[in-house]
């Protein structure tokens, strides 16, 4: 996903910001906190960003129950003590948190599966906002609804948590596969394969209809009607085929714990990475957050990588993706 | 598989230079060590290589997790200590854990089902690399498919960490049984059989297809395209069938816990055994490791057979198959 887009032909004016801010951050580490304390290891390691919230994964995991945004205080002392920027989470579909999130100047929301999702049906109407948003997906499909609902940002949805990266490595190789075929068989909008592509990607709003007892056909959304957001879908296809990649910036999130697995990602294509457990869980964080800007600066020299490697302690123990009973991927669609 | 094949006909340089460091270590015993005191042992009762890990097998298991590339220190303490080759495994598809390995120096990379696997659709690009790799096989498919990769040395793909020599017998001996039945109906390219033969074989590179939501059709793998692939492929199955066995050194490994355990599989026609927790879970690890090496190079001599068996005192305590959780012949594909 090296190929750069041209900010100058956004569309409007706050999605040229929105996506520019995300672009800001590309290339870097987004790092999952807990205090300002640790807000401060983040910054010194040199985070582009930092995840405020109450438990990172690998916590909420154990402890089960329901997810939530964090308590405004938490991440209000954490924007008041660093100066890079600000990221917090709401629920799926939870746009009343958001709002809260936009009201207290955090810089960007994640709408994220590690929380509870909050709707059954839609995410968040993201374009309704002047925040911008970063989304999870497990394949191309989700990664368009998303970007088409107004996000920023968009993130491969690894197992959180886990210590684990092959969901990280599923989705960023599916995604790419999928652009790659997207691009091989939309010659023009009239191709027969051209619908196949954009009916996969509209099935994903048809989740009212399926959860119905009735027949119904619902011609309306959050996001506009079912045409308005087809317009919107199709113009992000033409974006990725005339991009080959997404229009926005792509992270890598999820089960990423060690510097190699930071390169791993990197050298996936991916433009930057988020890593939540994977630092404060290990026995080292100072060393292992450093060691993983490092990896993912220098992603692609064996040497930068290895001694990255050598710099940390115990990685986070993490858990087999076979055996969880929570499949965090499953959440959002 | 006793049969010899001309080291003189490989194809080019560097594959001819990976197989014949593979070939070095024919008939001989492959220990996995966790310490420079363990690796002397092996050194000690004539191991050709030594396997640098942070914990064997038996152990991985026993604490679940996330299992990892060692820490380089860990590595490079045995290379520093021992005069014998160093090996290290890599998680599958992780290459850049392989990048780190060749960085400081291991003589082979294990690219290994005992580790958790980092890559749901792709092995390790493995001719892209100068050092040699050894992977895992459960029949003659993905033998095949990992020497078309690059790898240099296959094992076939024990129980790991159970001291049940069941998986070990089973692999090796279908590995065979399909060597004869594909020399058997492999007339010419032209037969219906040899396309079965081949078509099963790229089976196995289809798991982005299956994986994914489009009818897509994936051209490309991290190995080149899927006709350069095919073509590799088509290459390997020809040596096989030439020689009448894997054009490259073929061990066993997972689950040899006895002399006798060494013997068997030597008798099944291995060129080499690799032996993992057998050696320091046994009561007395020193002389468990020189009765291995000595069954090892007399396997067919029952009377030394016998009296290797005699010298250990209690093997390692061992699993049964079928009550196993976690099956890690199913990693990998």
């Amino acid at each position: 996903m090296s190929t750069t887009f041209d900010l100058t032909k956004m569309r409007h004016g706050t999605e040229l910001l929105k996506r520019g801010f995300a672009k800001m951050q590309e290339g870097g580490v987004i790092m999952d906190v807990v205090t300002p304390e640790e807000a401060h290891i983040a910054e010194d390691a040199g985070a582009v960003s930092v995840m405020a919230l109450e438990r990172v994964p690998a916590d909420i995991r154990a402890m089960g129950g329901v997810a939530r945004m964090s308590h405004p205080q938490m991440i209000q002392e954490i924007i008041e003590t660093t100066s890079i920027p600000v990221m917090a989470k709401a629920r799926i579909g939870h746009s009343e948190e958001a709002r809260v999130l936009e009201q207290l100047g955090v810089d960007m929301i994640d709408e994220s599966e590690v929380l509870t999702p909050a709707d059954p049906f839609f995410h968040i109407p993201k374009n309704d906002f002047t925040i911008p948003f970063v989304c999870g997906c497990t394949n191309l499909g989700e990664a368009v609804r998303r970007i088409a609902e107004g996000a920023a940002m968009i993130r491969t949805k690894g197992e959180a948590g886990t210590g684990n990266v092959v969901s990280a490595v599923q989705h960023a190789v599916l995604v790419s596969k999928e652009i790659e075929y997207a691009c091989e068989i939309i010659k023009d909008s009239n191709s027969k394969n051209y619908e196949e592509v954009i009916s996969s990607i509209m099935d994903g709003y048809n989740r009212v209809k399926k959860g119905s007892k009735f027949n119904l056909h619902s011609k309306t959304t959050p996001f506009g009607t079912m045409e308005e957001l087809r317009s919107e879908v199709e113009s992000v296809v033409s974006e990725v085929v005339q991009n080959k990649r997404l229009p926005v910036v792509t992270f890598s999130a999820g089960g990423i714990a060690t510097p190699a697995d930071a390169a791993l990602m990197m050298n996936h294509g991916m433009d930057g990475v988020f890593v939540g457990s994977g630092i404060f869980k290990s026995s080292d964080p100072a060393n292992t957050a450093e060691a993983i800007v490092m990896a993912t600066h220098h992603y692609n020299d064996p040497s930068i990588v290895s001694e990255a490697c050598s710099m940390i302690g115990e990685a986070m123990p993490g858990l087999e993706i076979e055996t969880l009973e929570l499949r965090l991927e499953d959440r959002g669609w």
